[in-house]
């Protein structure tokens, strides 16, 4: 059973000690080395994860350059959720930057959990309204904000991320040249 | 009771009729003027509101310019969610095209809706991943999109507001001036 988990659902709503049981079936471990892929463009995203241990990178192809657009780590939930939710086909993609651990749901299952646990729909309605919010924000920070302000930003959200992603992916996340980064941090230390 | 509201509601999920009595009085009818606002940016978004006749337009002031991200219509939900859900101050407009009638909800009202009505959080887990996912298309079709493919979209998406939507605005939301938009409609007819 896999408390952090449990945890982290109980911030948002109270669940039964049977409907533990049940989430803990309802997800499945499964590791992931260095360099793999949660879901690649192209693919339809089949699962929803919850990292336990590592990190990814989201990002897009724009015209044949990979473009970071975020990154996810521990207790936080992985997903492409334009793809997950329909079920289509997605464009974008999602690479692990450490090994990692986590936790999958599957589309079917998910279901399950909506319809067998009673603050199910509750949690999934918070949690959506919650991912809502970020996406249209980081979508819009990805296209209007300027590298200082992206930096500024990933520095505040991310702190403890600083030392454990490459310089280049930081670099791509705020839309510069690896070069610039550096004149950047400098002036933001 | 308006039953174009109790229709939609039932097309995601089933109601009784004492739940649908109950949600008849959660929403208020009122009545706009053209050219009146449902939202102005630095307040906070107090409503969602249906759509049950009229038509609004949601804008952003980018350096002065007011710019068209989007339309809606009858029996549509309008909303800024990324200000409503959190109650937090809005950077967004939106504003009636032609005098209009709606039924509104307050988040108040909405929190009764959701612990009231059995299935109510069902439906707002579903309305919302559907406002996600439209709001993230919106969104990068808005940066990415050129004026001619944002054309195309527009009409294959409200074939019928062609009619209904100042040229000006339509130029406004493709991203060109009026000036531009007549070359990309003949080229389109």
């Amino acid at each position: 059973m896999n408390i952090e988990l449990l945890k982290n659902i109980e911030k948002t709503v109270t669940i039964t000690s049977s409907e533990r049981l049940l989430i803990t079936t309802l997800f499945k471990e499964k590791t992931y080395k260095k360099g793999e892929y949660f879901l690649k463009e192209g693919n339809i995203c089949k699962y929803v994860g919850f990292i336990t241990k590592g990190m990814v990178r989201y990002f897009v192809n724009v015209d044949g350059e990979e473009k970071n657009y975020g990154f996810g780590q521990e207790n936080e939930y992985v997903s492409n959720y334009e793809s997950f939710i329909p079920q289509n086909i997605s464009k974008r993609n999602i690479q692990f930057l450490e090994d990692a651990e986590l936790l999958l749901i599957s589309h079917k299952d998910l279901e399950r959990f909506y319809a067998e646990v009673l603050n199910g729909e509750r949690f999934g309605r918070i949690i959506v309204g919650q991912l809502f919010i970020q996406g249209l924000q980081d979508l819009d920070s990805f296209y209007s904000d300027s590298p200082e302000i992206r930096y500024k930003k990933f520095v505040n959200d991310h702190p403890d991320l600083l030392q454990r992603i490459p310089q280049y992916h930081i670099a791509s996340y705020i839309g510069v040249k690896p070069q610039s980064l550096s004149r950047i941090r400098k002036r933001n230390l």
